[in-house]
């Protein structure tokens, strides 16, 4: 048995934030799966097959990955940004203990550059001190508990990140999070729209708190939210090293 | 005035997790500053300088890159990992507004690999639900406030990452840290304990909460903890994506 699985990122958007061991393994690899627009990414050459697939077919998906790579592929599972923020490689192990095969497979996760990062190297470091990742969809978890976490948070005063903020299916949770800083944070809070970075789309927007609205974010957005000593230089935003 | 700045992340330690674009900033710096054993990774070549200095001197190291760039030199400032987290970039940041011609220089944040990610990925997917990072050192924050966020983090159920766990001049934070988690988690809670990560010292010990021992740690160490429904499957640790 000489199949293998990767489980890579391919960074926010631009090529020029690929690392070289995800480059290597796609330039190696027989088959790539994952969502129609992460496919769209990869060039079609001889002796590769791709696998597009839709969103919320997660689990079907690492498990034709590690049915191919059982039968002897080279294949790999690409994500956007980083495998492991909200991504492939949690359910991957997910399905991976229902096959003993599946197990004794060389398995390896390949990180990538993940959109909170590159939004704030855009931004400039609002993510400088110690920070939080949060996905705001309600899709597998309750409300509820996004909203005590949230509330938590920014009681702990972490600088914080949104994946997944708003979509078409999910109008109104990012205006109750908002509301939810709202009682937790002062309205001088800066926050940082980020839409799709490092694509030609990209558009990064500095507000504060009482400027947020619901409507500047779309589901290519990132957001990130500044501790209460994130601070404004020049054009950038950044929060310090030093806290009290 | 042509200079530029780059303030770019050199990864974890593998230079095939080095981006396109840090190793095309690299090959065309005519400066590199950074702390020592940082710039030990970059090669020597003609028409390149290396600066390296001492932990600690981080402002120092900034305003340094900056003169040089407003003399017009092509100038990188490296971080392992990324920049943007417990890195140069905030330090940059925080001295930009001493000059006005800083402001207006061309500054660029290149973001790297982050250890946590790069841990996660060697351990499996320990951080692939909501998760925080906190750098444990207190030099640059009172002890206080580290053990009131890990308490609220701890509450919020996210998985966590800690920096800079532990050091020969503080030696004892992690204990106070993991006693603080004690009381919080249950004993089966699952620790990764990741050294050197992606360079030939790595060794990554999965631990139950019950079993770590601050003498796990050192300077060359990320610790991840996973939340409450973290699980193995096979030799992996891994976070679900779905959470009650």
């Amino acid at each position: 048995m000489s199949g293998w699985l990767a489980i890579a990122g391919l960074g926010p958007g631009d090529n020029a934030m690929l690392t070289g061991e995800v480059r290597e393994a796609l330039a190696l690899a027989t088959d790539v799966l994952g969502y129609i627009p992460y496919i769209a990414r990869i060039p079609a050459r001889p002796g590769l097959m791709l696998h597009p697939s839709d969103n919320g077919e997660e689990l079907d998906r690492a498990r034709h990955a590690l049915r191919l790579a059982a039968d002897g592929g080279q294949v790999v599972i690409v994500s956007s940004g980083d495998p492991g923020v909200f991504a492939m490689a949690s359910a991957t192990f997910e399905v991976l203990g229902e096959c003993q095969d599946w197990l004794r497979m060389e398995i390896r996760v390949m990180p990538g550059i993940t959109a909170m990062l590159a939004a704030a190297a855009r931004a400039g470091a609002p993510l400088g001190h110690d920070f939080c990742a949060m996905n705001l969809s309600d899709n597998l978890k309750p409300w509820p508990l996004i909203e005590h976490r949230l509330r938590l948070a920014a009681q702990a005063d972490f600088a914080m990140a949104f994946y997944n903020p708003r979509s078409t299916a999910r109008p109104d949770g990012l205006g109750r999070a908002l509301a939810v800083l709202r009682e937790e944070c002062e309205p001088e809070r800066l926050l940082v729209f980020a839409h799709a970075v490092t694509t030609p789309q990209e558009r990064i927007t500095t507000v504060t708190l009482a400027e947020a609205r619901p409507e500047m974010a779309d589901m290519r957005t990132v957001i990130l939210v500044g501790n209460k000593a994130t601070t404004r230089v020049g054009r950038y935003v950044y929060t310090p090293r030093r806290s009290q």
